[in-house]
C-alpha cells in the first residue's frame, strides 16, 4: 500500500537496501561530474589526504538517492513523494572506497500539512548512509513534498 | 596560478561557465540515480506538480559540481581543493527543464586555518546556480578543505 502523508508518523525509522560502489562506477561518475584526481587515479589518490581512491561524495549522495527511490518510494509500500525542496546538514563523515556496500536509514522527524495546497504535506527526513562496517559515511536532512491520501 | 588558501579572500565572487541540460541526459541521469516519473516520462510529468519533464534536483547539483571543478578548481587559476566536508542550505528554487543552460556563481564567505594540519585551511563557499533567464535554480553553502601555499 502506498504510504501517503497521513500514513507517516514522526519517529518512523527503517534501514533498507544495499548499493555496491564498484571501482569502475566510481571512476566513471567522477569523470562525468567530479573530475578530481583522488576520484580518478589510484596513484594520485595515494598522495591525497585520502591515501587511496575514494568515491566522489556526490556519488555517495547519488547512491543514497537511488536507495531512497528504490527502497522507500518505488516499492509496494512506497512513500507518495511529489518532489524535494532541499537538504541541510549534508556531511561526508568517512570516505567511501571501491567495494563498499551502502545501506540507507530513513527516519521521519517532522511533518506539517501545506496551508496552500490541500493535496500535500511537508515531511522532514533524516537520511543516514551506512557502510558494511556500520560506519556512517553520509548523513543529511531532506525536505520532501508528500501527497495526501486521495478521497 | 593555482589559488591556495592564502589567495582566497572573504567576498571574492565570480560567475562562470555554461552547462546545457539536454533532455537525453536528464532522462539517463534519472534512470541511474533518481528514477521518478516526472524526471523520466513527459506524459507522467505533465500530470505532476511540475507540469512537464524536469531534471532531477540531484542532476542539477551534479551539473553544478562539474561547473565548480571545471571553472573554479581545474583551471590555470584553480583553487587548490583537497576535498569537501559537507553542504548546508541546499535549496531547489525552480525546476530545471530540457535545454536550460546553467552557470555557477561562487562567493567566498568564510575562511579559517586548520589548527591540527598546517598544510590546509577551511573555506566556506556560497554557490548559486543560475539559468539562462537569470533565475536562481539552486543554491547551497559548501565547506571545502583548501591547501595552503607550499613553502
Amino acid at each position: 500500500m502506498t504510504r501517503y502523508y497521513e500514513d507517516l508518523s514522526v519517529g518512523d525509522a527503517e534501514r533498507r537496501g544495499e548499493y555496491r560502489m564498484e571501482r569502475s562506477d566510481i571512476v566513471a561518475f567522477a569523470e562525468r561530474y567530479d573530475p578530481q584526481s583522488f576520484h580518478l587515479d589510484e596513484e594520485a589518490a595515494a598522495d591525497s589526504i585520502f591515501g587511496g581512491l575514494v568515491a566522489s561524495g556526490l556519488h555517495t549522495l547519488c547512491a543514497s538517492v537511488r536507495l531512497f527511490i528504490d527502497e522507500f518510494v518505488s516499492g509496494s509500500d512506497g512513500i507518495a513523494n511529489m518532489g524535494g525542496l532541499g537538504m541541510d546538514d549534508l556531511r561526508w563523515h568517512e570516505p567511501v572506497r571501491p567495494g563498499d556496500r551502502l545501506s540507507l536509514r530513513v527516519e521521519v522527524t517532522e511533518k506539517r500539512p501545506s496551508t496552500s495546497h490541500d493535496d500535500r504535506g511537508y515531511v522532514t527526513l533524516d537520511r543516514t548512509v551506512l557502510s558494511q562496517t556500520e560506519a556512517t559515511v553520509l548523513s543529511l536532512v531532506s525536505y520532501n513534498i508528500v501527497q495526501r491520501r486521495p478521497d
